[in-house]
């Protein structure tokens, strides 16, 4: 057996998200099948980010236990030709014994497009959080660099949640700066992330962009550590798992 | 009465097109019942062009007479409320009396967007035709150059349109620099196009770039007429109608 890394993208809209469900079709099971038919036996796969339904992906990574055998080339255009045209592998490369797609993961970062316009393109409606009313772009920015540091983020945890902690470093945070001026991009890099936590980092500043709470309530809410202070949720739409890095 | 001009963009992907048909539905039947419910009364609506099923618009222009009463503003917003978010309306204007969409307009402009690369994005795949194969950019170019002036595009002509000339003029035909390396967007503008035209002319270009058929090979087929002569029609879902030009 042989270690797999398989680099891949994803239109998350038709999927009940990354992970295997007993309704509804998950990237994980597709990739899992996929993988099964080239094998000829059961495969699994482990994603570096178990990501929600509606969400999408430019950069997922995960792993696989393999037989020796197929090139990863031969593996990477089995898996194109009977995976959806919803989700295409990248790149799939020899990894080392032992590597493991989240376990090993050393940083994620993930996006989330707003269209602050009147109107939202026929094109974007998939891919952005359709925001109409002005926003505080100033304020949004000071309450995103509030983030970078080590924190507890159990104000943006989502309440069925299972984790040990609830400590993460993020490394950057912030508004990427756009030619196209209703576009707001927000990009997040951290060692690990909350279930929702990016979607209710971004509802909170959506709420300090719109004036209903000041930029520097951000800090307090870190500190308070209470979801039910901190924003709504965002829209799963709007959201891509960008890049996983490795070292 | 009054004349209105409306300017629209839709993701023709779930249509059968701009023009009303029995079966599945058609942006022109959509829009013909979100303005009659705002009339009261049933509305016709005339399109610039009438785009193929799964073929886009970013600006397609439709015009009709209505009641006066509601001001551009209200049938705007009133528009965008009543249609599915795969069409949205971008503009609402009073138009001089006799206005026609189709009839009034003086140049319409297409794009097709080919994905050169080995692998299609997922975010692509309703919006680029997906060509593996290399192609030469050079041969495209030149080809496409030599459609602008005034020819008789028979060669490029659907076997079921029913037109009285055959004879159309081109402005501006090649394709856009792009700096995304494996992008090709071919932008052809004209006063006018037959059926499947643009698309007969687009799988007519990918046969010169993959090498089976020489690039001045397209005056010679302008000059036959004969559509067995030409390339295959290129699908839908790379052509999207950009602008519609009026005096």
């Amino acid at each position: 057996m042989r270690t797999v890394k398989l680099t891949l993208a994803y239109d998350g809209t038709p999927f009940v998200g990354w992970q295997r469900q007993a309704q509804g079709p998950s990237i994980q099971a597709l990739l899992e099948e996929a993988l099964a038919r080239l094998e000829g036996e059961p495969v699994t796969v482990h994603g570096a980010g178990r990501t929600d339904a509606g969400v999408h992906a430019l950069g997922q990574v995960a792993s696989a236990e393999m037989k020796a055998g197929h090139s990863v080339d031969v593996i990477a255009r089995a898996l194109n030709g009977n995976l959806p045209p919803e989700i295409r592998v990248a790149r799939v490369e020899e990894a080392a014994p032992g590597f493991h797609a989240r376990f090993s993961a050393r940083a994620k970062t993930y996006r989330y497009v707003i269209r602050n316009a009147a109107i939202l393109s026929p094109f974007e409606r998939a891919y952005a959080w359709h925001i109409q009313d002005p926003l505080d772009r100033e304020a949004m920015q000071e309450a995103a660099s509030a983030l970078v540091g080590t924190h507890d983020f159990s104000a943006f945890r989502s309440a069925g949640s299972e984790v040990t902690t609830t400590t993460r470093t993020i490394t950057a945070s912030g508004f990427a700066r756009q030619e196209d001026p209703g576009l707001l991009a927000f990009e997040i890099t951290g060692n690990g992330f909350l279930r929702h936590m990016v979607r209710a980092i971004v509802g909170t500043l959506v709420e300090i962009g719109r004036g209903q709470r000041p930029a520097p309530s951000m800090v307090a809410l870190l500190a308070g550590g209470d979801r039910a202070e901190a924003g709504a949720t965002a829209p799963p739409h709007g959201l891509f798992l960008v890049r996983v890095d490795y070292d």
